[in-house]
């Protein structure tokens, strides 16, 4: 099997998922008990919240865990709005952001608030410029993704954060899903406010993730109750699930110091080899974008198609995201670049991991060609 | 070790992490995914879902699973709130109430909602007579617990279902965490709209809990984005968490219906051996209690200094509930029956599972009354 379906979902490491055992069994007082039982879980979690933070670079009272990244994201979003409109009600975010984030900004709009959805280059890139011309004096919050789930185009964070710090009533918010343990990011540096990462994206398991909060800011509570995660998140911790995450956390920002340029390699050959295909067109651009994810249209075939064919060879691709890989609508992110939309049709996304080895690349690469003729083929006939 | 805090968090089943092992190792795709892997997590989901359904004597389409069951009444009460906000803002509930719900509420009524909380008997009970007193034009829901998790009382379900039926306009709400497993309810003939349960609190995993929500009904999303759960909670479903679920909940369920008997014949040694012990006041009404909580002062003693008095012994038991035992401030709970602030600062709760034994009971029994002879000494010296 080569799984390149790496930004829908990785595979837990054994580590990750022998840790979840092991507090299961063997610590699964609930951290809130008064008890020596419970204060044992609560250890674990004060433990895994201060490993996260060292590998995240800021202070573990800076970590909040969540059950993924879509509630981060929505509960730093939701949270800000929840919690400052009535200071503003204008929100800026660009047009290409994952669901999590787009249908949050959807959900404020019909509750009153107003959105600015910064456009994109063709390489899927915002341009500061324009974001600041968006700047408002009721704007509250500015919500951009790292990396884009689709494309792996990176966005110029660092400078936005720079931008914004003169702006410091606005909160900055970044979903880092798709970038963390792949592409560096400096928290503090980026002047980020909010911060959302999700377990399964990097070999953690499903049902973790954790929210950024610089100290000092406050948000609403999306989830309200038995005050965990100082008051900002209620609900019983899975510390089982949350020390399978620090550990996985710990063993991928491990690889990406030791693979990092093994991933580039493999992502250079595909690009390289893909762009000589005739019906390829690369929609990932070669600069400004993430190690693992290439995104390209077949031209003249669908997706759906060519994803289904190229399983049968025991190969696991994605048409865009999951999220919307069953919708059969077209892809706003590659519309938003530029691309037509029976080009963004055609669009397949491949996703590596650290897992992911240069034969198999080759090996996709020749089954792409395969799968090109037979479908042509089939289609003459 | 003698766990008696079942009702802050249970031991998981075994078969429950075997479960959540097989699917995280080996079924690891995410559910959204178009290719056939992830239509495998797909598969395992919905047989999830149908299993969970037939438990719960409901239809599959009714249940919406959640991280866990303060994110279940957190999202049937403010999805409620903010899909029919233009109908109404009146909510009643309990004075009673878990602090997932009661926290909510509060947040509620700082967004303009008015709450009315149904008082409770010295049973721990409320008057449907009140509740029908307090149903305005403008209420949208009413939310009450099944039973009580600090006191085990059990609140007149079916009876509240069969008056609400009388005002189709209000949506009812019931947060059935500590019931599920214990003491049965049915969904349908009770006219229930909500019902939340926690996976945790059945031997299940901590970051797994459902919403049942009666077809027809609907809600405004606390978790928008690739729109999982039929749009009404996003976010890549928690595949392994939820068949562990769906596993705990069919062996608790069978349980039930082998061990309920000796589950309450436990209860009634505590009972009846707790009542003869000179400084204990039980707070548990003898009838309309679940067979697993009992809630008891020990005058004269501090809970806190019981508890770990108790720890010492290996017996692990808790002062309210896990939630607010780490503060010190009196149940709020039992001060609604009527308890003083000071009797209710000596309040502890044993809470059971079915794993639980007649020889602990004893064993606990000695304890209590060791523990209180000892603490006495130490006051006296």
């Amino acid at each position: 099997m080569i799984y390149f379906d790496n930004s829908a979902t990785t595979k837990p490491y054994k580590e990750a998922i022998d840790s979840f055992v092991k507090v299961s069994t063997s610590y699964f007082g609930n951290p809130s008990s008064l008890h020596g039982f419970g204060e044992k879980a609560e250890r674990l979690l004060k433990q895994a919240r201060e490993q996260m933070a060292n590998l995240l670079g800021v202070k573990s009272n800076e970590i909040y865990f969540t059950s993924g990244g879509t509630e981060a994201n929505n509960m730093a979003i939701k949270g800000t709005a929840l919690m400052h409109r009535s200071r503003g009600r204008h929100i800026i975010t660009t047009k290409i952001e994952h669901p999590s984030v787009k249908e949050t900004m959807d959900q404020l709009q019909e509750a009153g608030f107003e959105i600015s959805y910064l456009p994109v280059d063709a390489a899927g890139i915002i341009d500061i410029s324009i974001l600041e011309k968006e700047i408002r004096d009721d704007t509250i919050l500015v919500s951009v993704m790292h990396v884009n789930n689709e494309t792996g185009s990176i966005q110029p964070i660092e400078q936005i954060g720079h931008l914004l710090k003169y702006y410091p009533k606005i909160l900055f918010h970044v979903d880092h899903v798709q970038g963390i343990g792949k592409v560096p990011l400096d928290f503090y540096k980026s002047h980020i406010d909010f911060c959302s990462i999700s377990g399964h994206k990097f070999h953690g398991l499903k049902g973790t993730g954790a929210l950024f909060i610089h100290e000092g800011v406050d948000i609403a509570p999306l989830l309200s109750g038995g005050n965990q995660e100082k008051k900002k998140r209620s609900g019983t911790e899975n510390t089982a699930g949350i020390v399978a995450m620090a550990k996985a956390l710990r063993l991928t920002m491990s690889e990406m110091n030791n693979k990092l340029e093994q991933l580039m390699k493999i992502k250079t050959y595909l690009l390289n080899e893909l762009s000589v295909i005739e019906e390829v067109m690369i929609h990932t651009p070669e600069h400004k974008s993430a190690p693992h994810i290439i995104n390209f249209s077949l031209k003249g075939f669908k997706a759906e198609v060519f994803v289904h064919a190229l399983e049968e060879l025991d190969i696991y691709i994605s048409t865009t995201s999951a999220c919307s890989s069953k919708h059969s609508s077209a892809s706003e992110t590659l519309m938003a670049m530029g691309v037509t939309e029976m080009t963004a049709k055609s669009a397949v996304r491949v996703s590596l991991s650290y897992e992911n080895t240069i034969d198999e690349a080759r090996y996709f690469i020749e089954s792409v060609k395969k799968t090109i003729a037979q479908l042509r083929k089939v289609m003459k006939a």
